[in-house]
């Protein structure tokens, strides 16, 4: 690939986001895509925009590019919650050290490398990619320590603007915290493996063991009930039989479909037969021995002061670990009550299993797809397989199953990936949403540095056959010679990546396709016209995350080597500051809030970029013959290590636990509502209860045994919905 | 090495352990001695015995062996506390294991390696040891699955045994904290890294923050005050030139000059400085401003409650995670004050150099030893260096050279390896002596396991030339092999340590050499009478639970491998049974409990061997060519690492958290002394006061800082005297 080459790639990628996003800016101003493009705005404001037509609607402009730009941090945390400052932080973060970054290597590192070597330069437009980076620079240059002082700049600079990030992200979540003074969560405890007492429910058990030694904070308490296999089939089957028996033209009840394409109308089924009255045979279920029976070993226990749930939640109440365990709850919107009722005795081992199972799954990933790249190879197959012969007489099948099928195999593969993770997430054990999208995106991280990082590098360095044998990547030594040989050889592909996987996904994210073509096939083939029908989504950061570090580590380990790459990454993370921030304007509802958790995610990993360059430069200077700028490498690695330590000295310990300070003082400041906090807490946490009460208008929400039957998907609804979700970003 | 050697070299030990206790069993009848082999005794009664001669005194008897054998867990618990359970524990937990190992492996696997290959067998006195092993069976065998039985059994066995044990000790563990009612260190938290206010005092902030936080709960609190070193040496002078000046024949005040021979006499001299009044110019030096610079960023703040200090100690306080760190406080006797001075942020980066110092030095402890071995090619250096010829020409001393400087060396070396641990460990910023000394044995057990038995392991690869390179070494299926070949020929001389090392460790211990020496110097050449100047030590857990446990890792090892060594193995842990039972119930004091913290390192460490010796085995099994016997080996390594975890999850957190209903429960019963204790609560932490308080009968405890000057030497002195007794056990 030379120069010509890339700059008509970056053209056609540049004409396709222009294309996008004028697109976009069209297709915004149409009052029938208004749920697609202002969902966010659609379900908080409730109101319906006229469908009056004018003629700037067909004209595209860049006003939204405008908006985004102005929106101050204020808003995005008012419309995002911290979870979203974190997320652009993390954006205008890569944005700014990257700008360092190719300040440094394009005025310094690649004319270095242009020139390493005594060659005569042809026209630039012809020269092949490789001569900008350092494979051009002749053995034992001196010119190296320009490199060796690039990377130095690099990660001094990283380091402070990391330093000074944590410990702004670290008072924007403390901040946050004091400020949800209205969140129940703070006063309540999840208490798991509450032990059984012969002759005793588990609530007298739970009531008895917290008046005993928290008389005078514990307030009440709420058990959680189990829905097991059987008898949500069975209430499944009796909703559909009175779904099916109601009337079907009531507008107000019309369902979201769009959420509940999978799970089989969940949704209505149940808000149908809540309204309704409960049948005598209905409440009997409950009565009596019932009721005991169907208690889970969990239950969410309230407190009088913030303080004394947390105190709860932090220490060890009995001498056996295993029961009455406690965990700070989760918001009532953020709960996975699905989890809760699983014994938690069991999550060690399926966490276990997890881990080897992820650990796997991201290891062998290529397997299945190189497999499927082998129908390439079609011709080789038909010989073993006689039957398939009569395709191969017909050309036009041939080209599709060997041009178009194995990509479409691996695109496939690669979305099913963040439900694989998110699955996995789930079996973890998660109580909370949040943290189920959390672990999934350090699981996704994982995936795609090494599936597209790594993979590459290697299946690079077999091609090139630099005497790479599996058995030498055991050697710990040989590791960065390898990745020394093999990155700048790679540079030019990690290059095309960001412009056709990078551009290319803000331009789809900006696009919405799925959501679009749902709204139309809706609209234009169900011919439902109603707005309201069409689900919002919360921010997938299971996908985006991930996605944005990848580029980070990219961008961080070609900088000093192929500097080439930085100036179409600045591109990207310009774009995706834009981008993202629409959305999170506009788009995606917040339901619930990890309170800045990513970022120890984003932190840890920029500082695995971090010493990866400093290990491939390392190689590099190794190979290049330079001891100077190799020992002086050394040093730079122990000491980003040693920061990376003091970071999680000093700002990590917020992240995992609440200082009591603040909590004290919250406490401090609503003593005279403290009343009306203990009432509103009863009610706030419902198992069983329709989550789009923006569309009802009664609240079923009720903490009583008699009203749970009918209505035992909450927790398999949401899990489908963030399948779904996850799917459609993967 | 054949059968009768072996017994040659058997008989020989066990006539010097039987020589051993014969003659401990009439040294501890001499009244002079009565001071070292009756130290615990003595410092608890104060009584001195008789000096009448009888004849009984003269004759070898084995009543002790009947009075070790005969004492109850009870009488232990009273004199050794819980560490001491724990440790007896650990013994009989090998006994029982091992009883259990040699019936099955000399009655099943050993006849199986006996005749494993088709040979004519010698006089079973003149037979290699290897024929023992399971070299002998021949590859292919079918008798292997006996083998795999064994390793099940064993593993079974040590799984059942270990987690009897570990439900017990969690239960003494938790009985032992339900009944230290009149600890204070319940109701006492420390707190390091006070912030620093301008116009206040560390001790006025302390006072604001826990008034304003912790009003209900906060008692009063107490500063740490620091001693510098030019202060101390200043300090040190006057008191030296005190001491000189007052008459030295008072006989109450003659030092212990055992405890205090490394220091220069500071316990003397502290104590006459002490016992005088205070002289204007002393007291002055610690008013007003010269206060408030003395004091540490660290403090100890007393709580009415033990539950409200547990809780403080548990939390997070500040939004600065380095600032207002909370800890439980240890016991008045088990808190390490040197540390305490120390601005605790710095521990985070001391703990990072530790690790890093501590591999090293256990890793390459070896070279410098190699090195000194060198001296045994004496002829080889004198060509280098010329002048050692002068050497040469003397017989006695090249021999002396030669034959004894190399071992001589290598004691030394070995001696100097506890110390420089508990160095390392105190590095680190242990707040505690008994977690030091935890710290410590972890270390050593690192040490000994890798120095004895992986070093040995590796010099036999290397010398049997099994295509052994250190490079092969990183490959991690190599290691498997390299252990099945090496671990069977490494068999006989780990029989050699267990016999030389073992038995003879014990005999060492009952005898106590240098203690009996320093008597001895004292009393004969001295002429010093007093028993009680001669001090005693705390039981040295740091060195004597990982020698324990290294024979526990030599027998799992070795068990199916090379059975022989086994019956050698149940001896040594009988008579160390014997041996500690006897020395914890008459030597050692106990000035402090971890509370049985050792028994997760026993667990790991037992844990660590039985994978070990699966995956020996797993090579074993691979080179016999028997994959039934490997694939059945799998499962019980993955077993055995779910049982260690389920074990972490079942127990483990008893041992890092202590359970808020048993502290609840502890406050309720002593509701009504409450008073009483706060008042006892605020004289019981003292920084600078005499430790021998049984010397003399004025408590020179006072926690007013008037006080400090003339005995800043507390943590020194503790320091010293444990770096002494670590030497001495080393």
């Amino acid at each position: 690939m030379n120069i010509s080459a890339l700059l008509t790639s970056a053209g056609i990628n540049t004409g396709i986001c222009v294309g996008a996003f004028s697109l976009y800016s069209v297709l915004r101003k149409q009052p029938n895509l208004v749920s697609v493009y202002f969902a966010r705005k659609l379900v908080q404001e409730q109101s319906r925009h006229e469908d009056s037509f004018w003629f700037g609607r067909l004209i595209p402009s860049a006003s939204w590019i405008v908006k985004a730009w102005e929106a101050s941090e204020d808003e995005l945390y008012a419309a995002g919650g911290v979870d979203a400052v974190v997320f652009l932080r993390m954006v205008v973060f890569s944005l700014r050290v990257f700008t360092v970054a190719a300040v440094i290597c394009l005025f310094l590192v690649l004319p270095l490398n242009y020139f390493g070597t005594d060659m005569e330069h042809k026209l630039i437009s012809n020269e092949p990619l490789s001569v900008f980076t350092i494979g051009n620079v002749k053995e034992g240059s001196k010119w190296l320590w320009a490199h060796c002082l690039a990377l130095y700049i690099i990660t001094c600079c990283a380091c402070i603007l990391l330093y000074y990030e944590y410990k702004n992200i670290t008072k924007i979540r403390l901040a946050h915290i004091a400020a949800s003074v209205s969140h129940p969560s703070y006063f309540t405890v999840i208490v798991r493996g509450i032990p059984w007492v012969q002759d005793e429910s588990y609530s007298d058990t739970v009531a008895k063991f917290f008046t005993e030694f928290y008389a005078s904070s514990y307030l009440s308490h709420q058990m959680v009930y189990q829905s097991g296999a059987v008898q949500k089939l069975m209430s499944d089957a009796e909703k559909m039989y009175k779904m099916l028996k109601s009337t079907h033209t009531e507008k107000c009840c019309v369902p979201r479909l769009m959420r509940c394409g999978f799970c089989g109308g969940t949704a209505t089924s149940f808000k149908m037969l809540s309204n309704e009255a409960k049948t005598p045979k209905e409440e009997s279920c409950f009565d009596g021995v019932d009721v005991k029976k169907k208690e889970c070993r969990t239950a969410l226990v309230f407190f009088r002061t913030r303080y004394a749930a947390l105190l709860v939640s932090e220490t060890l109440q009995s001498p056996n670990p295993l029961s009455w365990v406690t965990n700070a709850a989760p918001e009532p919107s953020d709960i996975y009550w699905a989890n809760l009722c699983v014994p938690h005795q069991i999550f060690w081992i399926r966490k276990i299993i997890v881990l080897v199972a992820s650990m796997l799954f991201v290891i062998f990933f290529l397997i299945p797809v190189v497999f499927t790249q082998g129908l390439v190879h079609l011709d080789k197959l038909q010989r073993i397989f006689p039957f398939l012969k009569d395709i191969g007489r017909r050309k036009v099948l041939v080209q599709l199953i060997t041009g178009y099928l194995p990509s479409v195999v691996f695109v496939i593969f690669l979305y099913l990936v963040p439900p694989v993770m998110m699955f996995f997430s789930t079996i973890e054990g998660a109580i909370s949403r949040g943290a189920r999208k959390r672990s999934t995106s350090i699981k996704f991280v994982c995936f795609l540095i090494w599936n597209v990082f790594f993979a590459n590098i290697l299946t690079e360095a077999a091609i090139d056959h630099y005497q790479f044998t599996f058995t030498k990547l055991g050697d710990a030594r040989n590791i960065p010679n390898l990745l020394a040989k093999a990155v700048p050889a790679t540079a030019t592909y990690f290059m095309t990546y960001v412009l056709a996987s990078g551009w290319a996904s803000l331009s789809c994210e900006i696009i919405q396709p799925f959501p679009l073509l749902c709204n139309l096939f809706y609209r234009y083939i169900l011919r439902n016209m109603d707005d309201s029908s069409y689900g919002a989504y919360t921010f997938p950061y299971h996908t985006e995350v991930p996605r944005v570090l990848l580029f980070g580590v990219l961008g961080f380990t070609c900088s000093t080597i192929a500097p080439l790459i930085l100036p179409f990454l600045l591109v990207y993370f310009f774009l995706a500051y834009l981008v993202y921030r629409n959305q999170i304007l506009n788009v995606y509802i917040t339901e619930y809030d990890t309170g800045g958790l990513y970022w120890p995610i984003v932190h840890n990993t920029t500082i695995f970029s971090l010493v990866l360059t400093q290990i491939i430069a390392l190689g590099v200077f190794g190979i290049k013959e330079s001891p100077i700028a190799s020992s002086f490498t050394i040093p730079l690695i122990i000491s980003t290590l040693l920061f990376n330590e003091y970071c999680g000295q000093r700002f990590l310990p917020t992240f995992q636990k609440i200082p009591t300070k603040i909590i004290i003082e919250m406490d401090r400041k609503d003593e005279h509502c403290e009343e009306e906090m203990h009432q509103k807490l009863q009610s706030s946490y419902c198992q069983f209860r329709s989550r789009n009460l923006n569309l009802h208008n009664t609240p079923e929400c009720s903490s009583k045994p008699q009203s749970v039957l009918g209505s035992a998907e909450m927790g398999d609804a949401a899990r489908v919905e963030d399948l779904e979700n996850s799917t459609r970003k993967g």
